[in-house]
């Protein structure tokens, strides 16, 4: 060992030991007769003495050494002259009596503390001195300390670690598969998991009845800034269980990490059903550590002559306290905000109530102060509060205000980094329509159960009086959410669109706006499963060829099952106050999806393109 | 949750509980006017009772139920009858109140039971009904034991977690790649890791100081039945170590697995030079299990003209304790294993120490009875003792000499699987000459440092007696060590056939003649590794190209470090006493690659191959 002691563990109470120390050189500082040297490791650091007047030949050396240069000292441990208390190390330092240099180094490209100089590109080419720095490994320490609480508290409650395989069968439905070629079975694929999920299943029809890991995932997506190739997830599935045991049990999860991790005593989390949050934030992921709830209303605003609002399908709004002071610029700075292309809002109304209790709004012309005072009874405003107002088609509508709540959150300094605020999102729908392609997605995966009070839904004719006076005349007239529109549909086409009505037991965990992760309860019946990949486009043929041997497996005892996976990079952000998840993984790549360290991908030998049966075509 | 309690957990003490139990139909017996049904899940069996008298209807309803089906039922714990004292839950038994089905299932098709009738290939196409299987759940609980006493013992170390990529760079030293087309980065591919060896040891150049990780690997090799390709390392890195302290640190990790998973107290592991492992086992990896170790004859059997001996490089023996009363029929046999072509030996010579002392051979036309004494001698060998004798070439020697000792150790019944003995090899040379390429390989991998007293031996120009001889003359006699012959070297071939001779800190931990994993001390310098690279037939810039990355890195004040790798399936299986490692992993390939349960790999979409820019030329 090239140590006695790490250079974050000598205290007072050691003064007078003889000690090695091995680490990098943070600081030199020469003063003449006496030179400092500041020793790191992981550890901490400690400072090093040399004396022109003991040892003028070890000093000199000691002044030759430049920074990160790799050291192993002896000396003895001494008093410090002037004590250091913002250091553990900092009563002590090494009287240095004999000095090896293990490594020498270069000047590094870029500061190795906590502000670097270095920029984003520069840091990740050289991520091994980048990782060198305090703020750096101390993220990827706490999530070695996520890991490590989230595994105790798992084997507590009798989960069983299960490895499932990484090299598996690609499936076209969801998001892309990286796929590996079989040089053993030419002209065939495996692909990388983009979760455990069909596994974790049959795990349960195994009668593991608890399983979890903390597991590589894959999706070749293009990639936004929070986004990587390959991600991890704590992959979970429970059997014999209800939704309830399940937000349970990892409520408890989320409980002990804040509690062990970050100190934090988190209340109990509260359920929100996915219609709620749509209505009252806009979205299935509000940030719920400050209020400004939406308001609707449709029934205070229409009919007063005003063409916006009389024409919208929705208008709603929400009120930000203390925000009246805002000036013109600001509200215009606001109105700007709202329409840009990915808000696509087409304006902004806003009314101020004032410290005199007046309120003064955009739309003064159609509106009086008495119709403007049940505005602001609507979203409960007081004097100082600004209420902006958004209208349009209720989708579009509720996705633009979403943004607008959080830019004022922001604005407001509601959204600290410190405060924590969680939420089940639950009851989403079963199904997602996407217009552009005419069809339901499954909104989680095509593996969740439907509610069973919504599965009569799934049934060819819906037995309902709507359905039977459709059924009579064999068209109806139906209203388009979005939009607002009109238009003619069938019986057929009527039934098909009341999927988009069927509830899943699916529920989604929020933080501060950022969807950690979710779950469903299982389908664990074969003919239920069958169907539900009929109604995403699979022919039989087609669903028995990828999910046969799930479906197989519900015919020898399935138990009924469910369960969820975390996004332990975003998780471990979160945690750790980041706006990246890149922060918290060693090795990340870049948005080209390229590891620019070792210089991934690259380009392979003819050789091996040849053994695996496949050539480059571009 | 569809229980109050599991099916293990039910004791005397909870009669007369109502209780509510889910579970598996495991058997069913119909007494007549009773029906009993042993209930299966992963925590025990419970058995139920029906009543025709008390119930008649629910009595029918029971005796419908076929194996595996998945059951729900409420009853009363009672008192059993007939108590079972095998069964954690044998004093009790459930009177039934109500049943409910919560799936059924067809006939599995082979036996739920520990002893199946299911062959190797149904079980692998039905894995997840194998997986209900107590040995086979059992297997794979152990092995989440033994990771869990694995992250502890290593977090207790102060070891850090962390996860190294998954998609990576292809390189050509070693075993194939598996890689991965990049659709983002057309015409390049990742690959997927065979180890993370040269991100661990980036992460001791940033000062992480001690890492592990339980991490899945990947080689696409041609398989054998104890190899998968993709399979699971506990991986660890140290800095500021020497061998002795990572010896240590995993000497420690194997004690406490082996005291926390089987209760066994593992005395300390001995170490032994791979020099003399292989001159007493002719193996790297010993079984010393049982000792029988190798005894060399040269000295006492040359020169009595028995040309078989007289010309072999190499004589050499073991001695089976109590084995003399091998028939002539056993000794043939053992002749014709010897003889087979994979062991390729051309005979074999055995000496009978009888009863009475005398010894009886196989060669007594050439060795005398006084002779054949110095024989028994040499090997201690005793009355009723068999001494088995090959001769030939040293290396093909001593490696058929391994198989005989092997096979007369489970012949002997000296190889018992709930027997251990662990054993550090250590000492491995650096470099390993490959007769067919005319060049050296790297026996562990490129990183590995030498021994720094053999560090000369890697200078151009050997300064020893020897050496210069051959320089005056430039040319000397060497022998051949493997077949004896002799030939003509040029200093340049005296210099480099040197580097065979040098030895690496290099080690490996042997249990039960298996490898489990090793390790070495790492090059740390940024000359040494690219002098190595050179060696193994990098040129500069080839090295540059594929490991610049580490090189480059060694340039900014890289510590001393080291670590090693265990097989994580292969531990597992070892401490389960199973003969294939495909028993400890949840779903397994087969031989040829392919997961049979799944059925990958498989063929992708044109559009997939399109989109990843290349194309299958089959």
């Amino acid at each position: 060992m090239h140590r006695t002691h790490s250079c974050g563990e000598l205290r007072a109470t050691d003064i007078n030991k003889t000690v090695t120390l091995s680490g990098w050189l943070q600081t030199s500082r020469d003063l003449g007769g006496m030179t400092f040297i500041d020793l790191r490791d992981r550890y901490g650091i400690t400072q090093l003495v040399f004396n022109m007047e003991t040892d003028a030949a070890l000093c000199e050396k000691a002044r030759k050494l430049g920074r990160e240069f790799v050291l192993k000292i002896e000396g003895t441990v001494a008093e410090r002259y002037n004590k250091n208390a913002q250091m553990a190390t900092g009563d002590v330092e090494i009287i240095v009596s004999s000095l090896t240099v293990l490594n020498e180094s270069k000047t590094p490209p870029f500061t190795i503390e906590d502000d670097t100089d270095g920029g984003d590109d520069l840091r990740m080419r050289y991520r091994y001195l980048d990782l060198r720095r305090n703020v750096v490994r101390e993220s990827l320490m706490l999530r070695h300390k996520m890991a490590k609480v989230s595994r105790a508290y798992l084997d507590s409650l009798d989960f069983i670690e299960v490895e499932t395989p990484v090299l598996i069968k690609s499936t076209p439905e969801g998001a892309r598969d990286f796929v590996v070629p079989s040089r053993m079975n030419p002209g065939q694929f495996y692909a990388l998991p983009q979760s455990p999920q069909t596994f974790k299943q049959l795990l349960m029809v195994a009668g593991f009845d608890r399983y979890y890991q903390i597991v590589k995932c894959f999706r070749d997506e293009d990639l936004r800034a929070d986004r990587q190739p390959e991600f991890t997830q704590i992959d979970c599935e429970m059997s014999f269980i209800e939704q309830e045991d399940i937000l349970n049990a990892f409520e408890g999860l989320v409980r002990i990490l804040f509690k062990e991790v970050l100190g934090i005593d988190m209340p109990s989390v509260p359920h929100m059903d996915y219609a709620d949050a749509m209505k009252w934030y806009g979205s299935d992921k509000p940030d719920t550590r400050f209020d400004m709830k939406f308001v609707e209303l449709n029934d205070i605003v229409k009919g007063q002559g005003f063409p916006v609002f009389d024409n919208a399908e929705l208008v709603v709004g929400i009120c930000a306290k203390g925000a009246a002071e805002y000036t013109r610029k600001q509200l215009d700075e606001l109105t700007d905000y709202v329409k840009r292309p990915q808000i696509g809002a087409t304006g902004l109304v806003y009314a101020r109530v004032n410290a005199d209790g007046t309120i003064k709004s955009s739309v003064d012309k159609f509106y009086n102060e008495e119709q403007l005072k049940r505005w602001a009874d609507a979203f409960g405003a007081e004097p100082g509060d600004l209420i902006l107002v958004l209208a349009g088609g209720t989708d579009k509508t509720r996705k633009a205000l979403n943004e607008l709540r959080l830019e004022m959150g922001n604005r407001l300094g509601l959204r600290p980094k410190d405060k924590f605020s969680a939420l089940w999102v639950v009851d989403f729908p079963l199904l997602e329509y996407n217009e552009n392609d005419g069809r339901f997605y499954a909104m989680h995966h095509p593996f969740t159960s439907p509610k069973p009070e919504d599965l009569y839904l799934l049934e060819d004719e819906i037995e309902s009086p709507v359905a039977k006076a459709i059924a009579d005349e064999l068209a109806v007239v139906e209203t388009e959410p979005s939009t607002g529109s009109e238009k003619i549909i069938t019986q057929a086409e009527y039934n098909y669109m009341n999927l988009g009505k069927i509830r899943a037991n699916a529920y989604d965990l929020v933080i501060n706006g950022v969807e950690i992760g979710g779950g469903s309860i299982r389908i664990h019946d074969r003919e239920l499963q069958a169907k539900m990949f009929g109604i995403l486009g699979f022919t039989p043929e087609e669903a028995q060829a990828q999910f046969g041997f799930l479906m197989n497996a519900f015919e020898y005892g399935a138990p009924p099952h469910g369960g969820l996976a975390f996004g332990f990079d975003r998780l471990c952000s979160l945690f750790g106050g980041a706006d990246h998840i890149r922060d918290y993984i060693a090795f990340p790549k870049n948005n080209a999806g390229r590891d620019v360290m070792i210089d991934a991908p690259s380009a392979i030998d003819d050789k091996q393109l040849k053994e695996l049966a496949i050539s480059v075509t571009v």
